[in-house]
């Protein structure tokens, strides 16, 4: 159980990573070909509201989403920083772990100072292969704000 | 020890946790019946000065605290997102363990974006029971700026 | 391994700590004698320029930096506060292993408000000596955006 809590902080680390450093076509492949992306406000979880502010249903979506990124291109370049809370394990057994952290993120744009973009905290259930690797099953990202900047395209 | 180290570890992410979630009725419980709160700034803390900004000398005073915070419930809805460093341990013995965590604290209220509420360190006293749980004995919140906003009803 | 991972990150939160607390004359001791440090910026970091915004390539050029920064003392006074993402070991071996850990850091100006200071990333190398204690052989600090307080006196 120790080594699985180590490898699931491990992945949460490494998600942060691969985006903070813009590797973001390694962003699907930290998720199950199942896996599940939602992104949504603390208000609407709450309420239970199915519809977030982004949801991506399988890793094939995922992938497409970056494309879209890479291809459009159009959106002034920035770059994101994870500041993270050690992750708290709620749950663990034999195929997984739930485990919820806070962050923030903060954004730079290109010749600009960094600035804060969002708060808010991760809930995820973390799945091992046969292999005893860690992927995402689901990862539902719940923001403290309402206010979303439109220009969220990459993910947080 | 390692575990205690873990068990101090899960305290003060509880503790984060529980007044994120806005479920402030469960602050009192991860304090010690006669732990002590206390919220200070940097300057008076160096001095030495006894009385700070918040001072609950035990749980009844935490309580109250809470009972008067809903009772009232006059001030503007907003919620708090806390990320923390790794915790340090500064001594650990049979009886409990010092640590020392930095924290920052976010503020969002509501249909607003999130904004920087607090800098600061926690110094905690953390002990064990007969049964091995961790309470605090005492914790005291050290905020970096001498300026405090007289919003502050919710535990930091 | 573990023990020299717990060691590490040991080190990386003294040395925040030791910053946070202004005892900075005992920031060039966590460091080798051949001991580098380097802030740059994401952009010279990923451009490979070899000169940044500050390079000490020995200890004595750190122990000169603070007694310039005690004798000069005409900066404003003003206090960091460093939070940190949990540390990602990257390699390790038998002589010191190499992290990545993402950070904030906020400033406290006298009579001020906390505000945003810095983000990035620091790239360590921490070796460990014959007693087994751990030092850093070099930091390299890389901010995420270009624009950079010349207030910057204090390490970061």
């Amino acid at each position: 159980m120790a080594m699985n809590k180590q490898k699931a902080q491990d992945l949460i680390s490494t998600y942060a990573d691969l985006i903070d450093e813009g590797n973001y076509e390694a962003w699907p492949t930290l998720f199950m070909k199942d896996g599940r992306y939602h992104v949504t406000s603390d208000e609407n979880h709450r309420k239970n509201y199915p519809v977030g502010i982004i949801l991506c249903e399988d890793q094939g979506m995922m992938v497409d989403r970056i494309k879209a990124l890479r291809l459009a291109n159009i959106y002034e370049q920035h770059r994101y920083r994870h500041v993270m809370s050690p992750s708290v394990v709620q749950e663990a057994d034999a195929s997984g772990v739930t485990t919820k952290t806070s962050f923030v993120v903060y954004r730079t744009l290109s010749n600009k100072e960094a600035e804060l973009y969002a708060t808010g905290k991760y809930l995820d259930r973390i799945v091992f292969d046969d292999a005893g690797d860690a992927r995402f099953a689901s990862r539902t990202v719940v923001l403290d704000s309402q206010c979303v900047d439109t220009l969220m395209v990459i993910p947080l």
